[in-house]
Protein backbone atom coordinates (compact mmCIF):
# COMPACT_ATOMS: atom_id res chain seq x y z
CA UNK A 1 0.00 0.00 0.00
CA UNK A 2 1.78 3.12 -0.86
CA UNK A 3 0.23 6.61 -1.32
CA UNK A 4 2.24 9.66 -1.23
CA UNK A 5 -0.18 11.32 1.33
CA UNK A 6 0.08 9.10 4.32
CA UNK A 7 1.68 10.26 7.13
CA UNK A 8 2.70 8.08 9.97
CA UNK A 9 3.26 9.16 13.92
CA UNK A 10 4.75 7.77 16.37
CA UNK A 11 3.08 8.10 19.97
CA UNK A 12 5.20 5.77 21.83
CA UNK A 13 6.37 8.25 24.79
CA UNK A 14 3.34 9.67 24.76
CA UNK A 15 0.67 6.83 24.97
CA UNK A 16 3.47 4.68 26.48
CA UNK A 17 3.87 7.41 29.05
CA UNK A 18 0.20 6.45 30.22
CA UNK A 19 1.32 2.85 31.89
CA UNK A 20 4.46 5.05 33.76
CA UNK A 21 2.70 8.60 34.00
CA UNK A 22 5.35 9.35 32.00
CA UNK A 23 8.48 8.80 33.85
CA UNK A 24 10.79 7.79 31.36
CA UNK A 25 13.89 9.34 31.01
CA UNK A 26 15.53 11.64 28.89
CA UNK A 27 18.05 9.50 27.21
CA UNK A 28 15.32 7.03 26.60
CA UNK A 29 13.24 9.22 24.26
CA UNK A 30 16.25 10.01 22.78
CA UNK A 31 17.27 6.63 21.82
CA UNK A 32 13.23 6.35 20.42
CA UNK A 33 13.53 9.75 18.97
CA UNK A 34 16.99 8.67 17.20
CA UNK A 35 15.66 5.42 15.67
CA UNK A 36 12.18 7.60 14.80
CA UNK A 37 14.30 9.52 12.69
CA UNK A 38 16.37 7.14 10.95
CA UNK A 39 13.11 5.27 10.39
CA UNK A 40 11.91 7.85 8.47
CA UNK A 41 8.72 8.36 10.44
CA UNK A 42 6.93 11.30 9.94
CA UNK A 43 6.04 13.03 13.15
CA UNK A 44 6.70 11.72 16.91
CA UNK A 45 4.97 12.97 20.26
CA UNK A 46 6.59 13.22 23.38
CA UNK A 47 4.10 13.69 25.94
CA UNK A 48 1.45 16.01 27.08
CA UNK A 49 1.56 19.35 27.20
CA UNK A 50 -0.17 19.54 30.83
CA UNK A 51 -0.39 22.16 33.45
CA UNK A 52 2.07 22.08 36.49
CA UNK A 53 -1.35 23.35 38.35
CA UNK A 54 -3.54 20.29 37.93
CA UNK A 55 -0.73 17.64 37.65
CA UNK A 56 2.17 17.75 40.05
CA UNK A 57 5.57 17.23 38.73
CA UNK A 58 6.10 15.19 41.62
CA UNK A 59 3.76 12.27 40.64
CA UNK A 60 4.56 12.40 37.12
CA UNK A 61 7.80 12.49 34.58
CA UNK A 62 8.70 14.60 32.15
CA UNK A 63 6.83 14.03 29.42
CA UNK A 64 3.13 14.67 30.96
CA UNK A 65 4.65 18.39 31.01
CA UNK A 66 6.73 18.37 27.45
CA UNK A 67 8.56 21.89 28.69
CA UNK A 68 10.32 22.86 25.49
CA UNK A 69 13.81 22.90 27.01
CA UNK A 70 12.76 19.19 28.00
CA UNK A 71 12.33 18.06 24.14
CA UNK A 72 15.42 20.21 23.00
CA UNK A 73 17.40 18.07 25.40
CA UNK A 74 16.31 14.90 23.62
CA UNK A 75 16.12 15.93 20.49
CA UNK A 76 18.70 18.35 19.85
CA UNK A 77 22.30 17.31 17.97
CA UNK A 78 19.92 14.06 16.41
CA UNK A 79 19.74 14.41 12.77
CA UNK A 80 16.18 14.09 11.71
CA UNK A 81 13.30 14.88 9.67
CA UNK A 82 10.78 13.98 12.00
CA UNK A 83 8.45 16.41 13.30
CA UNK A 84 7.80 16.90 17.22
CA UNK A 85 4.13 16.71 18.49
CA UNK A 86 2.84 17.02 21.59
CA UNK A 87 -1.00 15.94 22.90
CA UNK A 88 -3.07 18.43 25.05
CA UNK A 89 -6.63 17.61 26.48
CA UNK A 90 -9.37 19.97 26.70
CA UNK A 91 -9.45 21.56 29.89
CA UNK A 92 -6.04 20.57 30.94
CA UNK A 93 -3.67 22.82 29.62
CA UNK A 94 -3.04 27.03 30.03
CA UNK A 95 -2.83 27.82 26.48
CA UNK A 96 -1.39 31.13 27.12
CA UNK A 97 2.46 28.97 28.59
CA UNK A 98 2.57 27.52 24.94
CA UNK A 99 4.88 29.79 22.93
CA UNK A 100 4.61 30.79 19.70
CA UNK A 101 6.25 28.04 17.24
CA UNK A 102 9.00 30.09 15.93
CA UNK A 103 10.21 29.89 19.61
CA UNK A 104 9.87 25.89 20.05
CA UNK A 105 10.95 23.33 19.22
CA UNK A 106 7.49 21.65 18.68
CA UNK A 107 5.74 21.17 15.08
CA UNK A 108 2.51 20.03 15.81
CA UNK A 109 -0.26 20.45 18.65
CA UNK A 110 -3.05 17.90 18.68
CA UNK A 111 -6.02 18.60 20.84
CA UNK A 112 -7.66 15.83 22.40
CA UNK A 113 -11.92 15.71 23.25
CA UNK A 114 -15.00 14.18 23.23
CA UNK A 115 -17.63 15.03 20.94
CA UNK A 116 -19.55 17.62 23.99
CA UNK A 117 -16.14 19.74 24.13
CA UNK A 118 -15.52 20.51 20.57
CA UNK A 119 -16.43 24.61 20.84
CA UNK A 120 -13.64 24.40 23.47
CA UNK A 121 -11.24 22.05 21.44
CA UNK A 122 -11.74 24.13 18.04
CA UNK A 123 -11.08 27.50 20.41
CA UNK A 124 -7.73 25.78 21.51
CA UNK A 125 -6.95 24.00 17.95
CA UNK A 126 -7.11 27.69 16.21
CA UNK A 127 -5.48 29.33 19.06
CA UNK A 128 -2.26 26.87 18.76
CA UNK A 129 -2.71 27.18 14.25
CA UNK A 130 -2.68 31.51 14.86
CA UNK A 131 0.57 30.84 17.07
CA UNK A 132 2.31 28.84 13.76
CA UNK A 133 1.57 25.16 15.04
CA UNK A 134 0.36 22.43 12.74
CA UNK A 135 -2.82 20.89 14.68
CA UNK A 136 -4.97 18.20 15.04
CA UNK A 137 -8.16 17.39 16.51
CA UNK A 138 -8.06 13.91 17.96
CA UNK A 139 -12.08 13.06 18.43
CA UNK A 140 -11.57 10.73 21.53
CA UNK A 141 -14.20 7.53 22.70
CA UNK A 142 -15.74 7.19 18.78
CA UNK A 143 -17.06 4.25 19.38
CA UNK A 144 -19.49 5.79 21.85
CA UNK A 145 -20.14 9.09 20.79
CA UNK A 146 -22.15 8.92 17.51
CA UNK A 147 -24.69 9.69 15.95
CA UNK A 148 -26.16 13.04 15.28
CA UNK A 149 -24.05 14.82 17.58
CA UNK A 150 -20.85 13.30 16.29
CA UNK A 151 -22.35 14.39 12.63
CA UNK A 152 -23.02 18.46 14.22
CA UNK A 153 -19.31 18.32 16.09
CA UNK A 154 -17.97 17.56 12.21
CA UNK A 155 -19.90 19.91 10.70
CA UNK A 156 -19.04 23.08 13.30
CA UNK A 157 -15.01 21.35 12.90
CA UNK A 158 -15.38 21.80 9.01
CA UNK A 159 -16.49 25.54 9.34
CA UNK A 160 -15.23 26.85 12.19
CA UNK A 161 -12.00 25.46 12.91
CA UNK A 162 -8.08 26.04 11.74
CA UNK A 163 -7.11 22.05 12.40
CA UNK A 164 -4.59 20.36 9.81
CA UNK A 165 -6.23 16.22 10.46
CA UNK A 166 -9.25 15.01 12.61
CA UNK A 167 -8.40 11.75 14.06
CA UNK A 168 -11.10 9.14 14.77
CA UNK A 169 -10.05 7.57 18.09
CA UNK A 170 -11.41 4.20 19.36
CA UNK A 171 -10.65 4.65 22.85
CA UNK A 172 -12.07 1.58 23.97
CA UNK A 173 -10.72 -1.19 21.35
CA UNK A 174 -14.15 -1.56 20.71
CA UNK A 175 -14.62 -0.99 16.63
CA UNK A 176 -14.16 -3.92 14.08
CA UNK A 177 -13.76 -2.98 10.67
CA UNK A 178 -17.10 -2.55 9.66
CA UNK A 179 -17.59 0.42 12.13
CA UNK A 180 -14.27 1.87 11.22
CA UNK A 181 -14.92 1.43 7.39
CA UNK A 182 -18.20 3.64 8.11
CA UNK A 183 -16.59 5.96 10.85
CA UNK A 184 -13.98 7.10 7.90
CA UNK A 185 -16.81 6.74 5.41
CA UNK A 186 -18.65 9.61 6.95
CA UNK A 187 -15.94 11.95 8.11
CA UNK A 188 -14.54 12.21 4.72
CA UNK A 189 -18.53 13.41 3.54
CA UNK A 190 -18.12 15.97 6.16
CA UNK A 191 -14.18 16.92 6.60
CA UNK A 192 -13.37 18.12 2.93
CA UNK A 193 -10.70 20.64 3.33
CA UNK A 194 -8.31 18.74 5.49
CA UNK A 195 -6.76 14.84 6.57
CA UNK A 196 -8.61 12.24 8.38
CA UNK A 197 -6.69 10.30 10.69
CA UNK A 198 -7.00 6.95 12.75
CA UNK A 199 -5.50 6.30 16.37
CA UNK A 200 -6.36 2.37 17.10
CA UNK A 201 -6.51 0.59 20.70
CA UNK A 202 -5.50 -3.27 20.69
CA UNK A 203 -7.69 -4.54 23.03
CA UNK A 204 -9.15 -6.90 20.88
CA UNK A 205 -5.85 -7.77 18.38
CA UNK A 206 -7.54 -5.06 16.02
CA UNK A 207 -5.36 -2.39 15.92
CA UNK A 208 -3.60 -2.71 13.33
CA UNK A 209 -6.14 -4.47 11.07
CA UNK A 210 -8.57 -1.85 11.85
CA UNK A 211 -5.60 1.15 10.94
CA UNK A 212 -5.62 -0.83 7.53
CA UNK A 213 -9.23 -0.62 6.96
CA UNK A 214 -8.32 2.85 7.75
CA UNK A 215 -6.11 3.25 5.35
CA UNK A 216 -8.20 1.67 2.73
CA UNK A 217 -10.99 4.33 3.14
CA UNK A 218 -8.61 7.08 2.75
CA UNK A 219 -7.55 8.04 5.73
CA UNK A 220 -3.92 9.44 5.71
CA UNK A 221 -2.48 10.12 9.26
CA UNK A 222 -1.98 6.95 11.25
CA UNK A 223 -0.80 6.30 14.95
CA UNK A 224 1.46 3.71 15.76
CA UNK A 225 3.41 2.95 19.18
CA UNK A 226 6.97 0.70 19.07
CA UNK A 227 6.16 -2.68 19.80
CA UNK A 228 2.60 -1.82 20.13
CA UNK A 229 3.50 0.39 24.13
CA UNK A 230 0.07 1.70 25.14
CA UNK A 231 -2.30 1.50 27.90
CA UNK A 232 -4.17 -1.62 28.91
CA UNK A 233 -3.79 -3.97 25.39
CA UNK A 234 -2.02 -1.43 23.59
CA UNK A 235 -1.68 0.69 20.49
CA UNK A 236 -0.85 -0.67 16.70
CA UNK A 237 2.48 -2.00 16.17
CA UNK A 238 4.79 0.93 14.21
CA UNK A 239 6.48 -1.59 13.08
CA UNK A 240 3.97 -3.54 11.50
CA UNK A 241 2.40 -0.69 10.35
CA UNK A 242 5.54 0.68 8.53
CA UNK A 243 6.02 -3.28 6.96
CA UNK A 244 2.85 -2.74 5.88
CA UNK A 245 3.08 0.61 4.08
CA UNK A 246 5.98 -0.66 2.04
CA UNK A 247 7.18 3.05 1.31
CA UNK A 248 10.34 3.42 0.41
CA UNK A 249 10.82 6.57 2.80
CA UNK A 250 10.55 3.99 6.44
CA UNK A 251 13.33 1.92 7.37
CA UNK A 252 11.89 -0.53 9.53
CA UNK A 253 15.43 -1.85 10.92
CA UNK A 254 16.20 0.98 13.28
CA UNK A 255 12.91 0.20 15.20
CA UNK A 256 13.76 -3.66 15.02
CA UNK A 257 16.92 -3.11 16.73
CA UNK A 258 14.81 -0.03 19.76
CA UNK A 259 12.60 -3.00 20.28
CA UNK A 260 15.88 -4.97 20.78
CA UNK A 261 17.54 -3.33 22.78
CA UNK A 262 15.23 -1.28 24.57
CA UNK A 263 11.38 -2.52 24.34
CA UNK A 264 12.01 -6.06 24.82
CA UNK A 265 13.69 -5.28 28.81
CA UNK A 266 11.43 -2.18 29.22
CA UNK A 267 8.28 -5.00 28.99
CA UNK A 268 9.66 -6.90 31.36
CA UNK A 269 9.39 -4.00 33.84
CA UNK A 270 5.64 -2.55 32.78
CA UNK A 271 3.09 -4.42 31.07
CA UNK A 272 1.08 -3.82 28.25
CA UNK A 273 -0.92 -6.29 25.82
CA UNK A 274 -3.49 -8.63 25.00
CA UNK A 275 -5.27 -9.58 28.02
CA UNK A 276 -8.84 -10.99 28.91
CA UNK A 277 -10.23 -8.10 31.18
CA UNK A 278 -9.25 -5.53 28.15
CA UNK A 279 -10.57 -7.72 25.56
CA UNK A 280 -13.71 -7.83 27.33
CA UNK A 281 -13.91 -3.92 28.05
CA UNK A 282 -13.52 -3.74 23.84
CA UNK A 283 -16.25 -6.41 23.07
CA UNK A 284 -18.40 -4.11 25.85
CA UNK A 285 -17.66 -0.89 24.43
CA UNK A 286 -15.94 0.72 27.83
CA UNK A 287 -13.28 2.13 29.43
CA UNK A 288 -10.37 0.15 29.83
CA UNK A 289 -10.20 1.00 33.88
CA UNK B 1 -22.60 -10.19 13.00
CA UNK B 2 -24.57 -12.76 12.98
CA UNK B 3 -25.52 -15.39 10.04
CA UNK B 4 -27.16 -18.99 10.56
CA UNK B 5 -24.30 -20.76 8.57
CA UNK B 6 -21.85 -19.69 10.10
CA UNK B 7 -19.61 -22.20 12.39
CA UNK B 8 -17.12 -21.95 14.47
CA UNK B 9 -13.98 -24.60 14.79
CA UNK B 10 -12.13 -24.82 17.84
CA UNK B 11 -8.14 -26.23 17.05
CA UNK B 12 -6.85 -25.36 20.54
CA UNK B 13 -5.34 -29.30 20.82
CA UNK B 14 -4.88 -29.38 17.37
CA UNK B 15 -2.55 -26.13 16.28
CA UNK B 16 -1.47 -25.61 20.27
CA UNK B 17 -0.16 -29.18 20.33
CA UNK B 18 2.33 -28.22 17.57
CA UNK B 19 3.98 -26.66 20.39
CA UNK B 20 4.26 -29.27 22.68
CA UNK B 21 4.08 -32.31 20.09
CA UNK B 22 0.54 -32.83 21.23
CA UNK B 23 1.83 -33.71 24.57
CA UNK B 24 -1.60 -32.83 26.48
CA UNK B 25 -2.89 -35.21 29.08
CA UNK B 26 -6.29 -36.66 28.28
CA UNK B 27 -7.70 -34.86 31.51
CA UNK B 28 -6.51 -31.60 29.92
CA UNK B 29 -8.19 -31.96 26.87
CA UNK B 30 -11.31 -33.36 28.34
CA UNK B 31 -11.47 -29.97 30.39
CA UNK B 32 -11.22 -28.26 27.01
CA UNK B 33 -13.75 -30.02 25.13
CA UNK B 34 -16.34 -29.30 28.41
CA UNK B 35 -15.54 -25.80 27.97
CA UNK B 36 -15.79 -25.84 24.10
CA UNK B 37 -19.02 -27.86 24.37
CA UNK B 38 -20.48 -25.92 27.40
CA UNK B 39 -19.63 -22.33 25.24
CA UNK B 40 -21.58 -23.64 22.21
CA UNK B 41 -18.55 -23.88 19.69
CA UNK B 42 -19.48 -26.10 16.81
CA UNK B 43 -17.11 -28.34 16.05
CA UNK B 44 -13.26 -29.24 18.64
CA UNK B 45 -10.60 -30.73 16.39
CA UNK B 46 -8.65 -33.31 18.92
CA UNK B 47 -5.23 -33.36 16.82
CA UNK B 48 -3.81 -34.74 13.67
CA UNK B 49 -4.32 -38.40 12.67
CA UNK B 50 -0.47 -39.41 11.69
CA UNK B 51 0.82 -42.80 11.59
CA UNK B 52 2.56 -44.34 14.14
CA UNK B 53 5.00 -45.68 11.34
CA UNK B 54 6.12 -42.30 10.41
CA UNK B 55 6.26 -40.60 13.73
CA UNK B 56 7.46 -42.70 16.78
CA UNK B 57 4.51 -42.53 19.90
CA UNK B 58 7.49 -42.20 22.19
CA UNK B 59 8.13 -38.68 20.62
CA UNK B 60 4.80 -37.55 20.02
CA UNK B 61 1.63 -37.28 22.34
CA UNK B 62 -1.77 -38.93 21.99
CA UNK B 63 -2.91 -36.20 19.82
CA UNK B 64 -0.60 -36.61 16.93
CA UNK B 65 -2.05 -39.73 16.58
CA UNK B 66 -5.92 -39.18 17.98
CA UNK B 67 -6.74 -43.15 17.84
CA UNK B 68 -10.53 -43.15 18.23
CA UNK B 69 -10.40 -44.78 21.71
CA UNK B 70 -7.79 -41.73 22.90
CA UNK B 71 -10.85 -39.30 21.69
CA UNK B 72 -13.92 -41.64 23.97
CA UNK B 73 -11.69 -41.06 27.02
CA UNK B 74 -11.52 -37.20 26.57
CA UNK B 75 -15.14 -36.87 25.60
CA UNK B 76 -17.08 -40.07 26.75
CA UNK B 77 -19.26 -39.25 29.65
CA UNK B 78 -19.20 -35.01 28.85
CA UNK B 79 -22.78 -33.44 27.43
CA UNK B 80 -21.83 -31.88 24.33
CA UNK B 81 -23.35 -30.85 20.77
CA UNK B 82 -19.96 -30.20 19.56
CA UNK B 83 -18.79 -32.28 17.12
CA UNK B 84 -15.34 -33.88 16.87
CA UNK B 85 -13.01 -33.34 14.10
CA UNK B 86 -9.46 -34.61 13.19
CA UNK B 87 -6.94 -33.14 10.60
CA UNK B 88 -4.59 -35.39 8.72
CA UNK B 89 -2.12 -34.36 6.00
CA UNK B 90 -1.44 -35.70 2.88
CA UNK B 91 0.78 -38.23 2.80
CA UNK B 92 1.10 -39.03 6.32
CA UNK B 93 -1.89 -41.11 7.61
CA UNK B 94 -2.66 -44.49 7.20
CA UNK B 95 -5.82 -44.10 5.48
CA UNK B 96 -6.79 -47.49 5.50
CA UNK B 97 -6.35 -47.21 9.56
CA UNK B 98 -9.11 -45.28 9.55
CA UNK B 99 -12.81 -47.22 10.48
CA UNK B 100 -16.00 -46.09 9.17
CA UNK B 101 -17.67 -43.05 11.02
CA UNK B 102 -20.30 -45.22 12.59
CA UNK B 103 -17.91 -46.72 14.36
CA UNK B 104 -15.99 -43.74 15.37
CA UNK B 105 -16.16 -40.94 18.07
CA UNK B 106 -15.01 -38.71 15.19
CA UNK B 107 -17.74 -36.60 13.29
CA UNK B 108 -15.41 -34.57 10.07
CA UNK B 109 -12.12 -35.67 8.79
CA UNK B 110 -10.05 -31.81 7.50
CA UNK B 111 -7.61 -32.81 5.16
CA UNK B 112 -5.09 -30.40 5.17
CA UNK B 113 -3.09 -29.73 1.93
CA UNK B 114 -0.75 -27.49 -0.48
CA UNK B 115 -2.40 -27.02 -4.15
CA UNK B 116 0.05 -29.06 -5.61
CA UNK B 117 -1.01 -32.30 -3.90
CA UNK B 118 -4.81 -31.65 -4.75
CA UNK B 119 -5.13 -34.63 -6.23
CA UNK B 120 -4.42 -37.16 -3.08
CA UNK B 121 -6.19 -34.40 -0.86
CA UNK B 122 -9.42 -35.39 -3.44
CA UNK B 123 -8.96 -38.72 -3.10
CA UNK B 124 -8.66 -38.75 0.69
CA UNK B 125 -11.12 -36.61 0.56
CA UNK B 126 -13.58 -39.03 -0.99
CA UNK B 127 -12.45 -41.71 0.54
CA UNK B 128 -12.92 -40.20 4.01
CA UNK B 129 -16.29 -38.83 2.68
CA UNK B 130 -17.73 -42.51 1.31
CA UNK B 131 -16.93 -43.67 5.39
CA UNK B 132 -19.27 -41.76 5.96
CA UNK B 133 -17.57 -38.57 7.60
CA UNK B 134 -17.87 -34.46 7.03
CA UNK B 135 -14.90 -33.47 5.36
CA UNK B 136 -12.66 -30.29 4.40
CA UNK B 137 -9.76 -29.61 2.04
CA UNK B 138 -7.65 -26.99 4.13
CA UNK B 139 -5.46 -25.43 1.39
CA UNK B 140 -2.14 -24.19 2.88
CA UNK B 141 0.08 -21.58 2.34
CA UNK B 142 -1.99 -19.66 0.13
CA UNK B 143 -0.46 -16.62 0.32
CA UNK B 144 1.88 -18.25 -1.74
CA UNK B 145 0.32 -20.50 -3.77
CA UNK B 146 -2.04 -18.59 -5.92
CA UNK B 147 -2.17 -18.05 -9.60
CA UNK B 148 -3.44 -19.76 -12.40
CA UNK B 149 -2.46 -23.33 -10.03
CA UNK B 150 -4.54 -22.22 -7.27
CA UNK B 151 -7.83 -21.86 -9.91
CA UNK B 152 -6.92 -25.28 -11.71
CA UNK B 153 -7.10 -26.53 -7.88
CA UNK B 154 -10.37 -24.94 -6.96
CA UNK B 155 -12.08 -26.06 -9.95
CA UNK B 156 -11.11 -29.42 -9.42
CA UNK B 157 -12.05 -29.87 -5.74
CA UNK B 158 -15.33 -28.20 -6.87
CA UNK B 159 -15.78 -31.14 -10.32
CA UNK B 160 -14.62 -34.04 -8.22
CA UNK B 161 -14.16 -33.89 -4.46
CA UNK B 162 -16.96 -34.66 -2.06
CA UNK B 163 -15.32 -32.10 0.32
CA UNK B 164 -18.41 -30.14 2.57
CA UNK B 165 -16.27 -27.01 3.05
CA UNK B 166 -12.91 -25.64 1.73
CA UNK B 167 -10.54 -23.46 3.85
CA UNK B 168 -8.73 -20.84 3.32
CA UNK B 169 -5.39 -21.62 5.54
CA UNK B 170 -3.33 -18.24 5.83
CA UNK B 171 -0.08 -21.12 6.86
CA UNK B 172 2.67 -17.56 6.77
CA UNK B 173 0.56 -15.00 8.58
CA UNK B 174 1.09 -12.91 5.73
CA UNK B 175 -2.28 -12.01 4.60
CA UNK B 176 -3.76 -8.77 5.14
CA UNK B 177 -6.99 -7.94 4.49
CA UNK B 178 -7.36 -7.52 0.66
CA UNK B 179 -6.00 -10.36 -0.11
CA UNK B 180 -8.13 -12.18 2.10
CA UNK B 181 -10.81 -10.54 0.42
CA UNK B 182 -9.74 -11.21 -2.56
CA UNK B 183 -9.42 -14.87 -1.74
CA UNK B 184 -12.64 -15.22 -0.11
CA UNK B 185 -14.09 -13.82 -3.44
CA UNK B 186 -11.92 -16.62 -5.54
CA UNK B 187 -12.98 -19.07 -3.70
CA UNK B 188 -16.65 -18.40 -3.70
CA UNK B 189 -16.60 -17.82 -7.24
CA UNK B 190 -14.92 -21.44 -7.89
CA UNK B 191 -17.00 -23.26 -4.75
CA UNK B 192 -20.47 -23.14 -5.28
CA UNK B 193 -21.80 -26.40 -3.55
CA UNK B 194 -19.70 -26.06 -0.71
CA UNK B 195 -18.57 -23.71 1.94
CA UNK B 196 -15.55 -21.37 2.31
CA UNK B 197 -13.52 -21.95 5.61
CA UNK B 198 -10.81 -19.60 6.92
CA UNK B 199 -7.59 -20.09 8.84
CA UNK B 200 -5.66 -17.35 9.73
CA UNK B 201 -2.48 -16.86 12.04
CA UNK B 202 -1.61 -14.01 14.06
CA UNK B 203 1.99 -13.14 13.22
CA UNK B 204 1.15 -9.85 11.94
CA UNK B 205 -1.45 -9.51 14.90
CA UNK B 206 -4.12 -10.17 12.14
CA UNK B 207 -5.35 -13.35 12.97
CA UNK B 208 -8.98 -12.11 13.86
CA UNK B 209 -9.02 -9.02 11.76
CA UNK B 210 -8.42 -10.72 8.98
CA UNK B 211 -11.29 -13.51 10.26
CA UNK B 212 -13.85 -10.62 10.73
CA UNK B 213 -13.04 -9.86 6.61
CA UNK B 214 -13.75 -13.94 5.45
CA UNK B 215 -16.71 -13.81 7.21
CA UNK B 216 -17.55 -10.04 5.58
CA UNK B 217 -17.11 -11.73 2.23
CA UNK B 218 -19.33 -14.74 3.32
CA UNK B 219 -16.89 -17.51 4.49
CA UNK B 220 -18.96 -19.35 6.60
CA UNK B 221 -16.31 -22.05 8.62
CA UNK B 222 -13.99 -20.01 11.28
CA UNK B 223 -11.05 -21.51 13.02
CA UNK B 224 -10.12 -19.85 16.44
CA UNK B 225 -7.95 -21.54 19.78
CA UNK B 226 -8.44 -20.83 23.18
CA UNK B 227 -6.30 -17.57 23.79
CA UNK B 228 -5.10 -17.36 20.56
CA UNK B 229 -2.66 -20.61 21.43
CA UNK B 230 -0.84 -22.22 18.19
CA UNK B 231 2.53 -22.51 16.71
CA UNK B 232 4.76 -19.03 16.43
CA UNK B 233 2.49 -15.91 17.12
CA UNK B 234 -0.63 -18.53 17.63
CA UNK B 235 -4.10 -18.43 15.95
CA UNK B 236 -7.35 -16.05 16.13
CA UNK B 237 -8.08 -16.22 19.84
CA UNK B 238 -11.79 -17.90 19.97
CA UNK B 239 -12.82 -15.70 22.88
CA UNK B 240 -12.43 -12.91 20.50
CA UNK B 241 -14.59 -14.78 17.59
CA UNK B 242 -17.55 -15.56 19.69
CA UNK B 243 -17.74 -11.96 20.85
CA UNK B 244 -17.83 -10.27 17.28
CA UNK B 245 -20.36 -13.33 16.26
CA UNK B 246 -22.48 -12.19 19.09
CA UNK B 247 -24.81 -15.27 18.01
CA UNK B 248 -26.99 -16.11 21.36
CA UNK B 249 -26.35 -19.89 20.59
CA UNK B 250 -22.60 -19.24 22.09
CA UNK B 251 -21.10 -18.97 25.56
CA UNK B 252 -18.09 -16.75 26.19
CA UNK B 253 -18.29 -17.76 29.73
CA UNK B 254 -16.66 -20.97 30.10
CA UNK B 255 -14.06 -19.94 27.61
CA UNK B 256 -12.99 -17.32 29.92
CA UNK B 257 -13.40 -19.73 32.84
CA UNK B 258 -10.99 -21.85 31.04
CA UNK B 259 -8.59 -19.11 29.84
CA UNK B 260 -8.24 -17.98 33.80
CA UNK B 261 -7.67 -21.91 34.62
CA UNK B 262 -5.30 -23.77 32.15
CA UNK B 263 -4.30 -21.43 29.94
CA UNK B 264 -2.26 -18.32 31.75
CA UNK B 265 -0.85 -21.04 33.77
CA UNK B 266 -0.10 -23.05 30.75
CA UNK B 267 1.92 -19.85 28.48
CA UNK B 268 4.23 -19.73 31.53
CA UNK B 269 5.35 -22.68 30.16
CA UNK B 270 4.72 -23.08 26.32
CA UNK B 271 5.35 -19.71 24.81
CA UNK B 272 3.04 -18.52 21.95
CA UNK B 273 2.07 -15.04 20.70
CA UNK B 274 3.72 -11.76 18.96
CA UNK B 275 7.44 -11.72 18.62
CA UNK B 276 9.20 -9.66 16.31
CA UNK B 277 11.03 -12.94 14.27
CA UNK B 278 7.21 -14.32 13.35
CA UNK B 279 5.91 -10.94 12.27
CA UNK B 280 8.82 -10.41 9.56
CA UNK B 281 8.24 -13.53 8.89
CA UNK B 282 4.31 -12.98 8.02
CA UNK B 283 6.05 -9.56 6.13
CA UNK B 284 8.08 -11.46 4.24
CA UNK B 285 6.10 -14.48 3.48
CA UNK B 286 8.02 -17.15 4.74
CA UNK B 287 7.05 -19.89 6.97
CA UNK B 288 8.20 -19.16 10.66
CA UNK B 289 10.55 -21.89 11.18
Amino acid sequence: MFREKIRVLDCTIRDGGLINNHAFDVEFVRKVYKAISSAGVDYMEMGYKNSKELFSPKEYGLWKFCDDDQIRQAIDGVKSNTKVSVMVDVGRVNIEDVKPKAESPVDMIRVASYVKDMDKAIFMVNHFADKGYETTINIMAISRDQGPELEEALHQIEEESKANVIYIVDSFGALYQEPVEHLVKLFKSIIKKREVGFHGHNHQQLAFGNTIEAIIHQANYLDGTVYGIGRAAGNCPLELLIGFLKNPKFDMRPILDLISHEFIPLRKKIEWGYIIPYAIAGMMNEHPR
